[in-house]
């Protein structure tokens, strides 16, 4: 029926959900290394529109290696300052030159940075407490060619490498994910002591899941150690209701467990990211492509963020596994766990995988075998439709850190 | 018996041998990312050297950040040109003040950077070819306290992070880091024409082993199409022989798939890396600690280049779980896979993971119970010994990437 | 009397005003190196003033360097882009910890050059068109010495240096320095299209002045060649009306004189500097401390701009110099052309320079003996109160350049 | 006869030789700002080969911007070290393609400035004592122009500028120039001691000249405050013996008269230039194209050095009329001083100039009028061959600093 090499077996381990040991880690939004993941994938955003609007198509670039370089800070009660701003390089290759017209490449990547530091990164003023600067070459000619985006066509592989997916998400993930949105989003809303800077990490043993989350305190909005001790314990409470929201097993919660009161070690910043006080960061350190670090699971070293999303497999193949694993898991029924693998083939078509390999925890009493036609044709019919996550991508709707 | 916390079980999947695809990969010494790894862990141990030399123990720093710009280069047979430098920005921070004596961190990074260059990536000109900078910050002031080593002592650790390894390597995987340490080596020194970048991607399925190099040719030594032809082609017979020396299973060589001679696209290079025309580079984006990238194993996002190697966890963990599993199914009969994971709780001891944590494959017909007290002896022994880590990293003695 | 060591001689030469070619020239706000001198004094400034309310006094600084590389631009009617942003990079030393207190250094000079461009070079967008960012070291261990700001006590100078100054300005020095100031004032606010780079040249052979006038226009304002000649048209005429109100001489105006309509090539900017579109810019290289480059008379190498104010004799003398100069012209009739040189050594105070030298053309039938005196006593009181010099500068009330 | 604007008229002033207060300063090879100097204009040579090489003519280049960042060091007896790393920035544009091929303009900026470096401070170790960077863009459009190097046609001004010389040296510049040449060139080469950063500034008062030497002392060859001691003394020695054999007038020598042994301040440095501790540099800053800083006369503000020596007015008018002024004095018998300044006109051809303009004083006893026909044919003469001037810059044999 179709000429796609799709392999479908039984995952020969448990679900993981139902192995003993399981650990999750997510890096929030102002984390170094989300902050260079951020900036990348803004800067790709931005010059994925800048070639459709002045061209008409995705020329080549690819911008997966900002490097943040830490700066110094005295945060203090009330509000300190930052001593040493942080430095952020953006670099990468672009197309500066189409038809004679010579496009604002630098000019786009630091206005693309600066928005995405002031929507997201608030108390941190770009120019002063943070320098941006970009090293984007011309990249090498063999890769200089106009990238198609007319639909019709399928681009080639632009090397060999693969994307891995899987759904659905445990309830540690699912805790782990949800705990760090909510806390960066309706929580520090409300609560604008909580710096973006939230690292969450769960372990689940058996029943028992343990949240670590590190939440770097604003101190403008601190007044004293009461106040932040009061920070600390509500972030606690909030977290343990969210998790207890999403499972019946037992959760502990902790928070900045690292505080020492007595030696006046704790985790206050002036900006609210650990950017400010020598924490460096870089793209592709941090969060796979579904937000998550997942050391049960097969993952993937490419960095997502930044790369350009018409033919850079290492991206387009991690978004998509994972996307076509969370629709198999939507629409067919009976699977505890799944994984998707593409592996792609340097210099043929996107949507040909070398081969697509599907790992299969079926629930209790369902057989694979019944399943298995139907997930077939679900993989296939996504890859048919590869060019949908490019698209995706340039409109913002998928994200990859 | 021992206090440490030291879980062992049965892994519930077959051995990773035993499955039915397989992928592994590894970048060479010249690959972009690597030159970044290479670079940090250089620096790494210079400074750890020179702290030695000057103060008699380590101080703070960590230098796990280089990040690499590409250049632009005009290769041609018979020799080409670098037309832009690359360019790499050794990114971190360190103790500059000890006693009131200024310690020279820059220059010795610097210094370091410039000897891996020479030694490694011969062709490049430092300073023409490539330059280096740095941005060595001096760290939060939480961190600046003197890291102990007098040895008695055991250091607390500075992160909630995990380390994860595994043994034995599986046939894929021996062939794969094989076939790279031995281009790179002997092969290389006979044989000028192949430079360092030599990225190597082994796919099995079943007993079918494919092996995918891509091999960066040295245009100085390559006159004509014919002898690039003929370069190609002496790679892949020796990676066959290579790795047909290592499994019984059937072998596939292809060298430079990518080529399209017709087109006169192929992978000729001034100085023998990628990182001369528009790949860039960075620290922890490539191989895990054991040398190689295994999408079909746990893997750590965590940086193992760069690190201190006194009490950065995301570094000592990676490298300790690794010579633990080693070790284990060294001196333990009947083992078929071995995971280990390490889990800290940062301000513990090092020495007390959180949680150390094996999955165990074993031989058929071997009883997990029968050697569990030998795993879990060597585990707790190995753990006891922690310390021993930093000194083989500062000594050289074990490889990051 | 004094213990100053102050000659007074005449001139052995005519007047400046007499001579029979005089060139003249200024550099205006928007041209780079008046840029780099503007935010080299403008960073000083807020260090001086940083130094002040942290520590009440003024402590080691020099940041008499800024470096300006240009960018690229694509200018259109109506409206074009910068395609590659300026960058400018801060350089100098400054103490960046004072009673165990870390002091913003960076921060207080990113934010000045900020505000600096923003006020003077507004269509510039910072951070986009333009990257600032900063390399200021800790100087050496010997100028680490807090420098006194009680007043009572004259600091030693920091060098053997000199300073140069003269008055009064003749007509075509008059023309020159006053046709830049009302462009760039009155002019430029209620003509849009004039950027700020407007540099003016004044040639006076015998009795006819040339004056020669690049400017800048904006394109945004600027629809078509009609308006762009238009603009140019009316500059020419507006400063004709200055000069010929400064002068009975005869005057003739040039604007923009390479422009070759023909060929297309105008002096359109997207900015209103030319910093957009390949010219460096450097701190010291353009108008010397009285806001002027002549040729006709001695002037000093010393970078007024960005200097400390405090000690750094560099800085000090050219302006006292001027100062002094002015006020001499300004108290004492009869005195046609005054040149005051002020030579310092490093170590003494700075009140007492090594020697103070007036030269002294004076009007027809008037002699040198009978005004002698009291340009003495003026210099001599002038010397005395050297650290006025100082506390202007930090006001803001002397310009450098 | 001539088509020329050539004005001869005497000066309206003393010859200097003959005032009453004369200064005159030298800043050394080593010297901060002649270092930025000095890489400049290696790279400006080479790039001219380079385009001479590989085109047969000069491309549109522009690099009179080096910007040096200082260090940090450690001096000691017997030998200390750099701490951090001086910071060189190159700047400017320069024509990257042309007929399709890619030109290495940074691989040859850097591989100059690295040569130059090595000969001429040699103690600094290039990559670790000192890091160069490069920023070099591509100009503005207009100026992308091929300048033409067929010798028959004369380039076009590229600005309106002037260049101003002056001849013969008067004592005390002839002893400043000289004592420098000496120290750094062959007393050098027997005290090793001795850094290339050596600042000559002479003062003459009537008959009294005083030459006060800044001197940086190299660590490594000096043992004990009393070596320290004795070299001062030994260029104390050599410095007055130069100078004494130049003039008749009464000669007082110092040297380093900053010191002050008891607080043990000294000018003692690792690399033999202040730039290693604190003292930044900058192109056009130092030396005027006669080598000397010359209060006592007017001066152009225009860098020399770095800039392209085909069209660019500001350099060639500078060495054009100093060697005008040197000729004539060399051939024209009765001048006691000349000047010859010359004025440029933007888009004109540079062999006519908008005026030339010669100050004469004679010798006791010569009417102006009768050698006035010999310097108007020396200067017609010198103008007509002014491409002269390019081909002695590009063969390295006109100093521009």
């Amino acid at each position: 029926m179709t000429e796609r090499n799709i392999s479908i077996e039984a995952a020969d381990r448990t679900a993981v959900e139902d192995q003993g040991v399981e650990i999750v880690e997510r890096k929030g939004l102002g984390h170094p290394d989300s902050i260079c993941d951020g900036i990348a994938e803004a800067v790709s955003r931005a010059l994925s529109q800048l070639y459709l609007d002045r061209v008409g198509r995705v020329l080549h670039y690819n911008t997966d290696e900002t490097q943040l370089v830490a700066g110094e800070s005295a945060p203090t009660y009330g509000g300190g300052e930052v001593v040493e701003p942080i430095y952020v390089l953006i670099v990468g290759r672009a197309t500066r030159e189409y038809g004679g017209e010579r496009l604002p490449v630098d000019a786009t990547a630091l206005s693309a940075a600066r928005d995405y530091l002031n929507e997201h990164i608030p108390e941190l003023d770009v120019g002063t407490d943070i320098v941006v600067d970009t090293r984007i070459g011309e990249g090498s000619g063999d890769l200089q060619d106009v990238f198609g985006e007319d639909g019709a066509e399928v681009p080639m592989s632009n090397d060999t490498s693969y994307g891995v997916g899987h759904a659905p998400l445990t309830e540690t993930e699912e805790i782990v994910l949800t705990v760090e949105e909510e806390l960066n989003g309706p929580y520090a809303a409300d609560h604008p002591e909580l710096g973006p800077d939230v690292k969450v990490m769960g372990k689940r043993e058996g029943d028992l899941i343990d949240i670590t989350v590190a939440a770097a305190m604003v101190d403008s909005y601190v007044e004293d150690l009461d106040e932040y001790d009061d920070a600390v314990e509500r972030v606690r409470a909030y977290v343990g209701d969210v998790a207890r929201g999403l499972t019946d097993r037992e959760v502990r919660v902790e928070v900045n467990t690292a505080d020492d009161y007595e030696a006046g070690s704790i985790y206050l910043t002036v900006t609210g990211t650990s950017a400010e006080m020598g924490d460096d960061g870089s793209v592709g350190r941090g969060n796979r492509a579904n937000g998550l670090i997942t050391p049960n699971r097969p993952m993937s070293m490419e960095a997502t963020s930044g790369k350009n999303p018409v033919n850079h497999i290492g991206k387009i193949y991690n978004l998509l596994s994972t996307d076509i694993a969370e629709s198999v898991v939507a629409d067919v029924d009976g699977i505890r766990d799944l994984q998707i693998r593409l592996l792609s083939q340097i210099g043929r078509p996107i949507d040909r995988p070398h081969v697509a390999d599907a790992k299969v925890v079926t629930e209790a009493g369902v057989d694979l075998a019944d399943i298995e036609p139907e997930i077939r044709s679900q993989i296939d019919d996504r890859l048919a439709n590869v060019t949908d996550i490019t698209r995706r991508v340039i409109d913002g709707e998928l994200s990859t850190f």
